[in-house]
This record gives structure tokens, C-alpha cells and sequence, in this order.
């Protein structure tokens, strides 16, 4: 089975007009992500950063529950924030990713404004096989990732639909639903 | 196909150590459930808090959006948010909904701790009859819904689950995963 890891990206994404901004790092998509990630199984979740000082407010929330008064409230989320590295840029965790897995991820995109894309079916079952390389869902923040990280990506992972063309999830439910439809039971 | 309804429950529920709680209205909460439920095909997001000025403070989360410089920084937003209705209990959900699909709801309880239950293809494929009845998901706060609302369920529904035991997700990640087993394409 592929090694999975996630990628929340604040840089670069577009805000609501389209311009290629860098988004905050907030408290709750990371504790709302990591248990996600350990609830699916992934290897890490990487909270990527291009600003030193967001990277430090990044590390005081996961040490506040690892080490602080938090580590007696909840050990359940501690293990889930165990998951979480703080890096610069795409190529750090994939670097990083590399080193766990052993071999570097295949980057695999998702958008709810892609047109087509590869099914989750499809990828789940190439995960599922023996030698399914690694893989690295990048999880845009802002209204999505900007074109560059698209040029990127080995794979592109069809929207999440529901039932008609509104498919404006909050990147906390839509990265859950992503897990989930590649990883669930 | 059955009309669906969501109620976020914060009263009772239970907190770490098991005991009955009212928990508090977030403003994140009820911008993405309702994101969730308007992407799924819902008919309402019932807010359920026995406190009036936990509603009021709800109802001013919606009102920023549907009427003040809200409503022209984001209109998706804006048509989440007119599915919500901010209610005292259950029983005012229910008579709404209702109202709204002609039947009264059967009630769907949801819980990362059931043991067994409907599975969430059972319980589509029974959604996706003509016939369908209309159905209530109940949606917990805090560290899950008090036995309580247990005893009211008509149809319990299985835990999401992921590759092992851990399944520690956040309220707003859990709502859509089951919203998206129910409802996604």
C-alpha cells in the first residue's frame, strides 16, 4: 500500500479575485487536519510555510499540546499532532516524506475547480496495490492553490461533487472527504 | 429520494470525562457544516442550543453574511448560510423540517463510538428510493451526543472509520465525510 502524505499549502494560493497571496496558518486547521491524517492512516502532515515567523506560532500550537497542559487533556490529539512538520516549501516536505517512505511521493493535486481529474476510485486502487509508490496530497488553503502549484502535480484528483455544481467545502471537510473516499472503510 | 436535514446538537453532550454538558456555538462550526450541508443537497442546518443568547450570537454569525459586507465578499457563503436555522431543541428541528418536506424526519444518529450500526451504503441506497422518507442526521458537539439522544434515534449509523481504531475527528471533518458517503458523487 502507498505511503500517504498530506501537504496543507499557504503559499502560493489565490485569494477571492484570483491574486496569488499567502494565507495564515490557523490553530484549528491544524488540529482539524493532523486528526484527520492519523484517523487515515497518512505518514505526515505537512504544514507548509514559506514565513519563519508562521512556522514558530505553527510549532507553539503543536508543543502547547505535546508538552504543555494540553499533553494531559487530550492524548488522542497529541498523537494526532505527532504527525505534523512545519516546512518552507514543497520541496522540503517532500524531502522529508522522502526520508520516511523511502522514496519520493508522486505530488497529487486536488481542486474543486478541476475540470475531469483522475477519479477516486482509480487512485485508491493504485494505492491499494503492492508496490503503490508513495503519494503527497497537496491541500490548498485561500480560495485554492495558484496555477504554479498545478504544473507541479504527477496526478490530478477529480473535484469533490455532491449532488449539483455548489462545491464550496472548507478546506477542514474537504480534506477529510479527500481522505476518506482514498482511504475510508 | 429523501429530503436531508442536519442538526448540530450542543445540548446534551458529553465532555472528556463523560459528563452532560451544554458546549458553545462556534461561528467556524455553523459556516462549515452549513458550506457541507448546501454541497450535499440538504434542505437545513439546524443549530440546536437550549441557550437564547447562544442563538443570537448564531444568528449574528448569519446575519454578518447575509446582509452586512458579508454579502458581497462571498455569495457561496451567503447561500450556505440560508439553510441555517438556529433552534432550542430537537423537537422545534423536527417540526421544521417537517414542515419544510411534508413528513416528519426519521432521526439518524451519528457517533464516532456506536458499535455495529447502519452502514452508510444501507442507509443511501434506502435515501435514494422514491419513497424515501425525509431523515434527520444528528451531529454531536463536544466529545459526542449524551445517551440520550442515543434512546431518540430511529436509525443508528456506523462510526467512520479509517485503517485502524483511531478515529478522533473534528465535528466539521466528521460532517462532511458522512454528509459525502450519503450524498457525494
Amino acid at each position: 500500500m502507498s505511503a500517504l502524505f498530506v501537504a496543507l499549502i499557504h503559499y502560493p494560493v489565490v485569494d477571492r479575485n484570483g491574486r496569488i497571496v499567502t494565507s495564515a496558518i490557523t490553530s484549528l486547521d491544524i488540529h482539524d487536519l493532523a486528526r484527520a491524517a492519523r484517523t487515515y492512516g497518512a505518514s505526515a502532515l505537512f504544514v507548509v510555510h514559506p514565513m519563519a515567523d508562521q512556522r514558530e506560532f505553527g510549532a507553539r500550537v503543536i508543543d502547547h499540546w505535546k508538552d504543555g497542559n494540553g499533553r494531559r487533556f487530550d492524548t488522542r490529539r497529541r498523537e494526532a499532532l505527532e504527525l505534523v512538520h512545519l516546512v518552507e516549501n514543497l520541496d522540503a516536505a517532500l524531502a522529508t516524506a522522502a526520508a520516511i517512505a523511502g522514496a519520493r511521493p508522486l505530488i497529487v493535486h486536488t481542486s474543486a475547480r478541476t475540470e475531469g481529474g483522475v477519479s477516486y476510485a482509480q487512485l485508491r486502487a493504485r494505492m491499494e496495490r503492492d508496490d503503490g509508490p508513495p503519494m503527497m496530497l497537496l491541500i490548498g488553503t485561500g480560495f485554492g492553490m495558484a496555477p504554479a502549484m498545478l504544473e507541479r502535480a504527477d496526478i490530478v484528483l477529480a473535484p469533490i461533487l455532491g449532488p449539483d455544481a455548489y462545491n464550496h467545502l472548507s478546506v477542514r471537510a474537504a480534506a477529510g472527504i479527500i481522505l476518506d473516499r482514498l482511504r475510508g472503510h
